[in-house]
């Protein structure tokens, strides 16, 4: 192979592709996690209401139970009266029945008395006597209240699994008695950075010429904790295959059944790692070098990690062109390009789903969109799909270029515009849809 | 007073003069977090580029950094030919300069040697011989690089304040070098529920006929960690005017500036109040009980608890007439209806941008939205907004309807629709905007 031949993609796929054909089977285990923290959190089991809900038949409405049967034909020129016949106590069993001819006062929420099949609004009625009521409208039965089993019957399912938990869906688990809930564990995934110019985000202001923090890493975490991952940097290695080869065997550790043998110090545990290693992932991501070699480094070295290996490298994708994607032993990998602003576009595209179907989210949270005006023309070449950050004026949509270097453009953008593979460009005045950053 | 007229709301608003007249000057202090943590919280000043980004000029391809006047002319067809005078080496400052007729070897992101003002990409280029390079196309000053302040030059606004970081924010501060960023605390909201029938989600299966479970409290604090705040549960209060006015006092207890004198027990600070309460509160949230008596009995509660009190008791928004908004000595307040779903509702819409407001939050994220067709005609008043459940078929909204109290209408929706004040309904077939629940 020549070096020419070297710099060259192999197995390039389309982005969709890529989204319906590497589909990894790996899930997170399940476990039991506190109401109170189960917010966006994935049910891994569809839950069931144990009883009925609200349990009893509730007032919606302040006014009396009756037997609506008692009302009909009442009006404010001809009322009915109804003899009351006490009161119905919040919060407490009823101590009285509705009889033909009486009512019992009620407020909202409050469980309706046995013989009872409406409430009468107070606006429809009027006191007579201290213990006669006007009623002034008729009601139907089941007006101004619930059924017993009008929020849930028992049984029926309360929650799907694969959908993140919404506030009135932790709300309904509180209605139905759920104190803990069974959900997917978050997805731990393993952030490896390469790259002999990066240097750690915390190093002081006077960098060497030639020397770059490490952006990708912390803006990566954070979209590891958007896609509910648990994010885990492993640190910055050299353009090294060695190197390489074994931060990344360290950061898939105990990601694997374990070994037969207890002999191979890379695949004993977590034990034995570097500090902030806490063994295992069940994603592993690589923010790989962005010369060739460093890239060609780090496709040799994913290959090595195990099988079935590389799914493919390339994607036909600006910028996302260098992307990887590989199943080592069961574990998904993602070479990312070097480039912080590539980076953070194809794990957006690529990474967030296979983060989250990992954590067993098979229906994700809506992506805020807005229909746009694009101001500008969009060159593209057809069979390639281009991502490309705009800034939102009004409803005009103004396409910011420039090198994939620059995270400015990144911070600068208020969401982004996608050229599909078929399209050859977008002209200025295209109606597009933005997908909002947020 | 009688009692018909004791049930009438006072100072009622519109949804809209809520959301532009009620605005609470209280803001959270400012805190320190570390990088690591600090996605989505709200920046309290501006950031600014400590020096120039990327610091020096980088090559942006892979190739040769040369004199861009060197190549000009060069074809496949009658090529230029430079000297080959080394390598730039990632991320170490360059020890060769590029001379007049000279080209140095340089990876993506390697730093340009001084004199040069181009890359040329390798595949323009050609070996003659190991130490004579074929420059087979020209190139312009700046191609396959960027400058040394290209992503920021010194003392650029890298982020602006008041807008939640977003993943690519954070990238582009640790590329800056900042570890720590100084953000708005997260609002503290105190949720205290109240109604004779509630009793704690924690409680087991068989409850007494008339009681519920708190499903308000579990789910308001979900939407509390949404906006960005940090919820505090303060148990349920039963429908007591003295209980209800001390727990919301003990909630708000340490809010306001400490007093002269030691000696009043409950502004004495967060040690000797209730189990759960850490004293203090910058929101407060009471989730009232439905009946009559209740709610004016919140309202009272509320007035008495500092000045200037109630700003409106009632909103012509369904389904959240009851609502009631008041500033108690700085501390905003918000009393939401009994029922689960009217509660949240009127909490999404009204609540959460308080909360955001408070904790500096000034430029709220995106929330998803879509078009879609209404399904059935949807009837409103003029002059009062509606809030609509809708599940999503395709591209058609189906409207929800039911009690208010029904919180699986809220479950069983993929979002709502907004009936404007103005309009007097929307006929099926109209086409809405849908917001999207996540």
């Amino acid at each position: 192979m020549t070096a020419r031949e070297g710099r060259e993609f192999f197995t390039v796929k389309t982005v969709s592709e890529a989204l319906t054909g590497f589909r990894p089977e790996r899930r997170t285990p399940v476990e039991t996690v506190s109401l109170d923290d189960v917010l966006g959190r994935v049910p891994a089991e569809p839950i069931a209401a144990p009883h009925a809900l609200p349990g009893f038949a509730r007032a919606t409405v302040d006014g009396f139970a009756v037997r609506a049967a008692d009302t009909y034909g009442a009006s404010e020129g001809l009322p009915s009266y109804l003899d009351l016949a006490g009161e119905a106590r919040m919060g407490q069993p009823p101590e009285v029945d509705v009889r033909p001819g009486t009512a019992v006062a009620i407020a909202t929420g409050a469980p309706l008395p046995p013989g009872a099949d409406a409430v009468l609004k107070i606006e429809h009625t009027q006191h007579a006597t201290p213990e006669l009521l006007e009623v002034l409208r008729p009601v139907t039965p089941g007006e101004g209240m619930v059924r017993a089993d009008e929020d849930a019957a028992a049984g029926a399912e309360l929650i799907r699994p694969g959908r993140p938990l919404r506030a009135q869906d932790l709300g309904m688990l509180a209605a139905a008695g759920f104190t803990e809930i069974p959900v997917h564990a978050r997805p731990r995934v393993a952030i490896v950075s390469t790259g002999d110019e990066l240097v750690p985000a915390e190093s002081p202001n006077a960098l060497g010429v030639g020397q770059v923090r490490d952006a990708s890493a912390p803006a990566l975490a954070a979209l590891v904790r958007e896609a509910g991952g648990e994010p885990r940097f492993e640190g910055i290695v050299p353009d090294d295959a060695r190197a390489l080869t074994e931060a990344l065997r360290r950061a898939l550790a105990e990601s694997k059944p374990p070994p037969l043998k207890g002999s191979d110090p890379l695949s004993r545990g977590g034990l034995d790692v570097s500090a902030g290693s806490s063994g295992g992932a069940d994603v592993l991501v690589v923010s790989a070098g962005s010369s060739v070699g460093a890239r060609d480094e780090t496709a040799a070295a994913i290959a090595s990690l195990g099988e079935p290996g590389i799914w493919c490298h390339g994607l036909a994708f600006r910028p996302g062109k260098p992307t990887l994607l590989a199943d080592c032993g069961g574990v998904p990998v993602i070479g990312l390009p070097g480039n912080p602003r590539s980076a953070l576009v194809v794990f957006r595209l690529i990474g967030i789903p296979i983060v989250r179907l990992v954590g067993g989210c098979t229906e994700p949270p809506p992506e805020p969109t807005v229909r746009a005006r694009l101001a500008r023309d969009l060159p593209s070449a057809a069979g390639r799909l281009d991502v490309v950050q705009v800034r939102l004026n009004g409803d005009e949509a103004e396409p910011l270029f420039g090198s994939s270097s620059l995270l400015s453009i990144l911070t600068a953008a208020d969401g982004c515009v996608v050229v599909p593979e078929a399209a050859t460009g977008l002209a200025a005045g295209t109606d597009i849809e933005v997908t909002l950053y947020r």
